[in-house]
Order: C-alpha cells, then structure tokens, then sequence
C-alpha cells in the first residue's frame, strides 16, 4: 500500500510504502531535514510535528510527553500508515528559497527504488540448472537382483523422464546405504553440465545430466543455489531457492583480497609473488565462506540444502578465485587464460560446501571485460532489446556496455575502490551505520545524515559518497576541483590532517566515538573514480561513432543498495546528464545475472550468444581515453556541454548558496 | 629359431626355441632329470651329457674340467643353440618304462607356449583410450588476441580434428605458462570419457573428448596406460605404450589386502567393520603403486608418462578399489552397488600417478561375475566366435563362462588362493626362486625341480603345485583322497606337523634354508580348490543342458606364467578330460581385457554388449553345486566317468610305479 506524504512547508509530496520511515521519506522527497546521528533517535535533531495523518511512532527523549500528545515526532524513529501532512519547524528545517529552486530542474531527485524494474526473465520457464527429484524403487528379489545403481538410474528415467546421466563415485560409495535406510526412499540430485553447455561446442554435442548427490527420504523441496558477486572490493552473495526462484537472503563483505591490493593491477602483480596467487584465492574463498555462513545463519538453512554456486566476477576475480594465473591479463596483447571456465567442483577450492557442489562461473570477453558484465548485461536483458543501451556497472572496476540485440560493445576502466568505500577515510559498505543518504542545509551547512538501519553512523557507503560530493558542491562548500572554499562560517568546515575536511557526524553521535569526516584527498579519489568512468563512456560511445544523444536507455548496475540518487550522480558528473525517465537501476547486476543463470539453464545458451557477439574497446592503453580522463576530472567536468543541464543548475544553486550565506 | 632336443636313453624329441634352458626343455619335453636345488646348480644333480650339437653353458664346480671336455653339462645351466642329442646318465634319470608309458597317452604334455594363441583384437585398429597429441600455435597479438584456451582448443581443432572437448581445470590453471615456456609448442592428452561411453547410455549420447594434460613441446610419442589385474591374492599391472600397443613391462605383487583374509567373504565381512572398508582400499592402493614403482624403474619410465589407469577385478574387488560398500554383494540376493562403475580420478583414491590421469575399471555382470571374467571373455574373443566355448579363469575367485557370440552364461566359485601359493606352506607367486616344475622319479621318489628364474628354490607357485600333486598322484605316492601312502622308502616321505608331507628341496639346497615341502593339508587345499572349479563347470554345462562333450573349445586364464601343464592338470580333475586339441591358454585374461580396452577405445562398446548378455548362474546357495562339489574332492573325482582317459592313464601309471619300486 502507499500513502502520499507531503512535507511542509516546502510543500513538497512523495508517494512511499505503507511502513517507510519518515526520514528516509524527505530524503526520496529532497526535503532537508537536520538530522546529525544517522537515524537512532540520538542527536534529537530531526523533531517534525504531524499535522494530519497516522504514523508509528517510537518514544524517545528528545520529546516529552506533552510534545508528543501535540504531534511532535522524531523523523528517523517514526514511519508512515497512512496519508500524512508533516511540517518541519524552522529549526529542523533547510533552506526554503533553496529547496525551491532546486525543484525547479523538474522531478529533481528520483531515488533507486521509483526506478522502474526493468522485466527480468519475463518469457522464461522456471528451470533451473539443478534439479531434486524423489525415487520410490522396488527392493531388489531374486527375480530383479541388478545393482543399486542400475535400479536408481531406471528409477529416474521412468519416474521423471531423466535418461542419461553420468554418476560421481561419491554418490555411488554412499547408495548402497542410503537406499537400504531409507526403504528405497530417497532424493537426487542431477545437475546439467555447463562446462560442456557453455563455449566452444557445436549444440548437438550437450553434456550429461550428472548425478551429484543421493540423500535418504524426499528433500527436492530443499534446492538452493549460491548466487555470487566476486567484486574487487566487494563480495556479496545471495541463497536463491531453485524451486521457486525466490531469494532467501542477501550478504555482501569485503573481499578478503584487498589487504593484497586495492585494484585488478595491483593483485595481479601480487600474484606473480612466490604463492601470491594461492593466497588470494584462499583470501577470496575465505570471503565466500564467510557470506555462506551468514546466509546460512540468517535463513535458517543448512549447507546439505545448497545444490550449486555460480560466481560472476572480472575477468581478473574469476582467475584469482579458480587459481588461474592472471599474469597476461595485464601484459600485452591482455591474452586471459580463458573466457569459459571450466567446471570446478566448489570444494576442490576450498569452498565449504558439499562435495557434489559445482562452482561455475560466467564466462569473460576480454581480459578488462568479465563475466561480472556479461552477466548483468544478460540480467539486464539489454542483448534481447531492440533500443540502443548504455549500461554502466560501477566498481572498482568500472564496466560499460553500449548495444542492443544486434550489437554489444564494451570497455572497462580501472575507478578504483572509492565507491565502495575503500581508499576513502571513513568509507564502507552498505551495512548498518553506514551513511547512505545526506542533505545539507545551504545556509546553516547543518547535515541531514541517514544510515543503513537508522541506526548511529559508522562510517560512509557508496551512495552516500555521492550524496555528499553532489550535496557539498551544489551548497558550494566546495569548488567544481573539489577543494573546500575557504572562509565558511561553520565549524564543520575545517582543515584537518588531509587538507580542508567537512563533518559529517560529531563524535558524540558517531558509533564509533571520533568525528565522521569527508576530506580532500576522499573527494580526489571520487573524482578521479567518476572522471575514469565518464571518460569510458565517452570512447565507448564514440568508437562505436555514437554520442551521448543517441542512447535511448540507461541501465545503472552496482551494489549501492537502495539510495544511488541519479540527479545527484549527474551533478557530480558520475553520470550522463540525460533525462531521468531513460535511466533504469537494476542494483547489482552481477549478481542478478549469476541468479538468473542458476534458475534458467538455458540462459547459458544465451550468455554464450550475448559473450560471442561483444566486441571490446580496450582502455587501457588508449590515447584518446586519457584525454576524454584527464578532462573529466572537475565537478562534473571541464567541459559544460557535456552537462548543460546539471550546469545550469549547478551554477544557479551554488549562487543562490553564497548569498543567502552572506544575507545572513 | 627352432631347434630339436632328443633326450636319449628315451629317445624323447622336442622343439624349442633358440636358448632354451635344457632343463626346461626336458621338464616340457616329460623327462625326467634329478634335479633337487631349482636349478641353480647348486645340487650339481642334473649332470647330462651332450652327445651331438651346441649348446652354451656355464662352468660349475659340479662339473670338472675334464667331464667338461668329455660333454659333461649341468642341465639347469646349459641352454640350446642348436638341435641336440642329449644323454641323461642313469643316476640323472627317471625310470624309463614309466616315461615310455605316459607317452602312450599320446602327445602327453604339452606346456603353455606351446598352445595356440587366440588372435586378439585382429579386426581392430589402434585407437587409444587416451591420445597425445602435438600443437604448434601462433602467439597472441593485439589483432587476435582470444584467451590462451581458446587458442589452444582450436588449435586442437584444426590440427588434429578434435572438436568438442571440455577441459579440466587443472589443465587450464598451469596452460598460460606452458604455453609462454615452451614457445607455444605443447602436447595436448585428450581421453574419451568411458563412464559416458559405457552404461546406460544410448550410443547417441557419448562423452566427450576431454583435456585432462597439457605439457611442454611434443611428448606425443611417451603415452602409456596401466592395465591392472585386480585379483584377491594377486595384484599383476602391464606397462601398455598407447602407440603401439606394446607392453613395455609387466610385474605382479601380492593383494596387501590378504590380511585382511584370504577371499572374497572374509573381505566383505571385514570391510563392514569401522573402517574396514577405507583399510582395504588403502591395502590394494599401496599394492598398486608397489607396481607402478617397479613398473616404472623397470621400463625406465616417468610417472609423467602414464596417461590413463584400466583395471579388471571380480565384482568385490572392483568395490573395494573404488571404497564402494561390497556388503551386499554377498547378501540374498546378491546386489552389487554398480555393475558399471563411474569414472574416477586415480589420485583420489590414492594411486600416486599424476592429477588428470583416470581409473576406469572393466564392468561386472553380477555379484560374483565381474569385470576380470568380461575382460577375459572379452579378451579371449569369445563374444564374437562361433564355437561353443568353455572359458575357464582360475584365481581365488575361478570364474566359468560357457558360450559363444549368441549365448554367454557365466558363473563364479570361490577356489580359495591355493593355486596362488594361499594357504599352502610354502606357497608363493611365480616369482624367481618359485617352482613352477616338477617331476619324480616312481622308483627312486627323486625329484627334478625347477624354479623361475632357474634359482634356489624359496617356495611353490601355482603351477608348481599343479605338476607337484599330479606327479605325486601318477606315482603312485599320494592316493586318491590326497593322503600319502604309508611304507614308500623315501626319506623325501616322513610325516610332519601336518601329516604326512614330502620334501621337494632339502635345506642346505633351498634359498629360505630351510626345507621345501609340500603337506596332505596344502593337499587338501588344493584338492578342495579344483573341487570347486570342476563342480561349477559341471553345474554351469547343466543348467544350460550342455554336457562336456558338447564343448568345443576350452580357454584357460590364470596368472601361471609359462608352465601350466594341461595334462597335469586333467590328471588332478583341475581341468576337465577333454583332447588337448581343444585346449587354448591366454595367461591372465583379466589383464589382457583391460589392456585392450586401453588401447581399442571402441571395444568398450563390445564389452557393453558382453555384459548385456551375460546371464549369470549363481552356485552360493546352489544345491546341485554343493553335491557335485562333494564328488569331486577327490583325484581326479570320485565318478571315474568324468575323467575317462586320465583314470585310466593313471591306474595304470600308479600300478607301474608300485610295482617297479617293489621289484627295487
């Protein structure tokens, strides 16, 4: 259910779910509301008074009772159940003029989650790449004495049409047993083969179902999958149930890889290091563990109930988490080992998982294209439509695509971990107390800070980086370089060990008892990280003679969570300035094309066609490129006809900024 | 080259090849030569004389220079160069009537290298389980940069025409390497998947070639597989060049398992306590690599060389290799976990050979039908004959087939590992020092012993025994339930702590220093064993109403080496009465089959169809068995008319041989 809320007195509206939090509300809706703690009822600031409508409400200190009779409320501790009318009082309240004309540039701020989906899969039929299935068999007599295994195999071409089917010893060593336990009651597992689906084989030439598991009773209704993301950065995981295609749960962590490096370049060096490769991926498959963990923890699931893994990850990723030597990825020509991996058994690399589990992983381009892309391009269902689609994954690698169904074109480019969070003073992922959503108020540069969780900030995710750099440079607390403007008169402007700095949180609200700034040298990274992206765009496009007019849709992929702020990305130059109504989200991308290749098993027919037809447009030691980088690294660019709009806009806020400060 | 010996005063002739051992051509040849060390030269028993013709010889101490120059030879180091005649002098000899008799048996004796080979696989072409094959590949370069697999697959492509292969990881993890060190020149190892190949599949669904190694530069010509015999007390691997379909080397070892019990029953029993089973597969393992060490040291061969692992074993065997539970194979009714055993990697179960190298093991039929009789059958070329044949495999397990290319029945019956040197005293396998000879002389109860390897004698091996308790039966020195006779003035007959026992080597002539002797209770042993093997061979005929007479052709398997004598062993009702013309040896069957599977990868197709065809008849719980086994624990059997010509041969040889020591 939704309900209109509507904030006063900007007069703005937005329609949210039934149960959204009122802070995170204002914040979809642009409407500045002081808030200094993240969102735990701590710093009292965010007290709004409810004029009509009904909300949930926690009690908290910073209200007495007697406010509370009247309406007043914390923002951060109330949501929403029905229409609401909420005035925000002068003191919690931005600036008005500002706001104002902030709208002016038209639906300003679309957060993620109004983003329409984009279909996923819609034509498909649920048929996922393992299967459970029951056998009741007869037991063996005098007059039908063949072996268990002949009996087994019978039972499943007669009872579920399964004909062929090649068997591990290991379910063999354990038949006998389980058959007689469970009175020839029991569950297999078979897998198709995508090792032999996937790549350089004529379609006549199929592999096998595989039998990989036998257990005792019925247990088909217990299928999961592992679906993976295998970030630079980033590992996140999700525990997708094979039988109806839902998904159970969701994990992301560190990649245990990054105390060897923050990039693709700096681990491959690593890993030509006596055994610098089998560190990283033990590193890696450590991270892997530890989501399988959590997961397994959150949904009350046990690892027996896991069938398969599928990883989608660089190119770079998928090497180091198989093994493979990653040397020639860097070296010229940037020859991988191989596109399509093999098959691997997700054991045999140390993945706590049971025996039968495969890992298999999507298949790479080029060396600085990988499988993290082709699968969200394939989740992203870009290779099946007819209009010309920008899609942009943003990491530490970052990963474009330009095409449509009959042509694919891709690049990546090195931006570094500072949307993750790495390389940034206080950065971190998307997890609890992370800052994901920001405002500042122009004139008084008090923040409205929002956490993961409302709960007391931590530290600063990806989305609240952009938030934060589009927020300060629009109040013009800094310049389009990036450095702080001198002589503001808030003493959250302030020169710190790195340079100028802004702060965020107070140490006394924070988690984690020390000041939450934002620095210079932060802002350098995001800057460097935007402009790196921008710039691939731009020799993607224009290699494939297209321009930024010709995209007909923008598809936004990344693990940002729920808060990515479009405007907020084009103000920075993160993305192209392009009308709102041809951007999509579809979050992260890599993983939802690893899910989708576990629940769909010919989608691997597809991926192979979507691989077969890219064509990549190396960056890496292309002229042009660092041009197109060297003038992408200004807020948002050195070159305003590249963002006219987000300009116009930009300049028009940053004046108005100034001299209401100076006014006062 | 072929030269003629005649033995005077008999005035037997026999032809053997150039440099045959005189000792050995008398004992093939039926006559008789003291001689009491095994043929080391040690007794200085064996003095002959050379008449006419050239021989080469050693000096010996026995011998002085002077005899030396008169002809005088030890025959144990003399052997032939070209045709002979060769005077035995009186206190050498046997005693003449009685060899005169024998011979009016017809042609008496005929030793194994002298029965016709069947012709193996004559139809077929060399067309290896597992191929090696050269690549030299372009480097990479900007304008063709495809990942280092995929230029190696289609390299493979173009070259050599192998089309679809999926790949191991392994292979893919070392190949970018490879391929930089060796200047993009490597060696590609594919092997056919046989557990596609085999089993339940319809042949349009056949595995693919898959890449299981990659190496440096060309090592296409070093391409060997292991062809293993499985057997419960004997463990015998062939060296096979995949090329040329040569056996490079060939060597036996005891099944470490016989402490864990001397057959079948015992094993399974032990294998369901604790860790019995995981025990016995580490027992045969470490069998196996015993094997491959000497194998190996032998040839001069690398364990890089091998390429592939076949191996052929009864059902329980074949089980316990693989870890697979074998209890019910001996439980009603009789079910064996897979008659067709999925492939698996030999590393995995502990065989020391390198990573990508397979087992794959002959298929079983039935719980005491397994893959060492198909391999054999199947070897043999019995499958595809017209003639009704009998094969017969004699091993701890004796494994009986009647059949033809229209018809295969098969049984099993545990003969215990007598015939393998189990359970008699000084039992052993036919390794140097074994006697695999044997003679007596009726009058004077001397013997002429020879050993493998003409050495001192260390023990008895299976052929031995057989020569050993026909000989003793024929002269009258053992009767007819095995017993020796009382009053016989021979310091060779005492009685011992097992009864009655004869000495075959005394101390001071034997390698162990001890004397060499065989008991009633190693008699019995063997009495029992060849009690079974008759027994079954009798039930089978029945079942299928067919009689002896009926039987065409009579193929015998079994580990004997060289001197398995068809005579002798008609003489003990090991074998049944039939002409020797019948008669055809094919050594170890079991490995036999295995090595042609490694090297005719379309036969795996034929052995499907033998399977397929085979009907077992199981004699466990066999009544008409039990009673026939009963008849015959007797020499040769209680009802004369099974052994028609034999009985009456050796009534007569018996009486000959009382009466001559009598008239003494």
């Amino acid at each position: 259910m939704k309900h209109t809320i509507t904030f006063k007195p900007s007069d703005v509206s937005i329609r949210v779910d039934q149960g959204t939090n009122l802070l995170d509300a204002a914040l979809a809706a642009g409407v500045h509301i002081n808030a200094s703690c993240g969102g735990q009822g701590v710093c009292g600031k965010c007290r709004v008074i409810l004029e009509t409508g009904d909300v949930e409400s926690q009690e908290n200190e910073n209200i007495t009772a007697e406010e509370f009779d009247k309406g007043w409320r914390l923002a951060c501790r109330t949501s929403v159940v029905s229409d609401c009318l909420i005035q925000i009082p002068p003191e919690s309240r931005g600036a008005e003029g500002f706001v104002a004309q902030k709208l002016d540039m038209g639906k300003a701020e679309r957060t993620v989650s109004e983003l329409e989906p984009i279909p996923l899969a819609a034509d498909w039929k649920l048929d996922p790449i393992v299967t459970k299935v029951p056998l009741r068999l007869n037991k063996p007599s005098f007059g039908e004495n063949i072996s268990d295994l002949s009996r087994f195999l019978s039972g499943l071409k007669k009872q579920h049409g399964i004909e062929a089917v090649s068997t591990e010893m290991r379910c063999l060593r354990v038949l006998p047993k389980i058959l007689r336990d469970n009175d020839w009651s029991v569950t297999a597992t078979v897998m198709s083969d995508p090792a032999q689906e996937l790549g350089l084989l004529p379609s006549e030439k199929k592999g096998l179902p595989r039998l990989v598991r036998v257990e005792g009773g019925d247990t088909s209704d217990k299928n999961l999958a592992l679906a993976l993301d295998v970030g630079t950065t980033t590992v996140s995981a999700q525990l997708v149930d094979l039988n109806t295609g839902k998904v159970g749960a969701d994990k992301s962590v560190y990649n245990n890889q990054i105390k060897y490096g923050d990039d693709v370049i700096t681990r491959i060096v690593f890993a030509q290091k006596g055994d610098g490769l089998k560190k990283m991926q033990t590193a890696v498959v450590a991270s892997i563990n530890q989501l399988i963990d959590k997961l397994l923890e959150e949904s009350g699931n046990s690892k027996e109930n896991i069938s398969a893994v599928c990883a989608a990850g660089n190119t770079t990723m998928t090497h180091l988490l198989l093994g493979v030597e990653p040397r020639y990825i860097r070296e010229a020509p940037y020859v991988p080992a191989a596109g399509f991996m093999p098959l691997e058994r997700a054991a045999d690399i140390g993945i706590d998982l049971p025996d039968g589990v495969r890992l298999y992983t999507f298949p790479s381009v080029a060396s600085y294209v990988g499988g993290d892309i082709v699968s969200g391009i394939f989740g992203a269902g870009i290779s099946q439509g007819e209009e010309l689609t920008l899609y942009i994954d943003i990491g530490t690698n970052g990963e474009i695509v330009l095409g449509n169904k009959e042509l694919l074109a891709c690049a990546a480019c090195s931006m570094g971990p500072a949307f993750e969070g790495g390389g940034i003073r206080h950065g971190m992922r998307a997890d609890i107390g992370a800052i994901e959503g920001f405002h500042i108020n122009p004139i008084t540069l008090e923040p409205m800070v929002v956490t993961v969780g409302k709960s007391r900030a931590r530290g600063i995710c990806g989305s609240g980086l952009i938030s934060i750099l589009a927020e300060l440079l629009s109040a013009g607390v800094i310049d389009q370089n990036g450095k702080f403007e001198q002589k503001l008169s808030s003493k959250r402007v302030r020169s710190g060990g790195s340079g100028g700095e802004y702060v965020l949180v107070w140490a006394k609200d924070s988690a984690t008892e020390q000041d939450i700034v934002i620095t210079e040298v932060d802002i350098e990274n995001l800057v460097r990280a935007k402009g790196a992206l921008f710039a691939g765009c731009q020799t993607l496009l224009s290699s494939l003679s297209f321009s930024f007019e010709d995209i007909e849709k923008i598809v936004i992929a990344g693990a940002f969570g729920h808060y990515i702020n479009l405007e907020k990305g084009k103000l920075i130059g993160l993305f192209p300035d392009l009308p709102v109504e041809k951007f999509h989200f579809i979050g992260n991308g890599s993983i939802m094309g690893a899910r989708l290749a576990c629940l769909y098993k010919g989608m691997l027919n597809e991926v192979e066609r979507v691989a077969k037809m890219m064509t990549n447009v190396e960056l890496s030691d292309n002229q042009s490129f660092m041009d197109k980088y060297m003038a992408a690294l200004f807020l948002p660019h050195t070159e305003s006809r590249f963002f006219h709009n987000v300009s116009k806009y930009l300049e028009k806020s940053r004046q108005v900024a100034k001299r209401e400060r100076e006014a006062q």
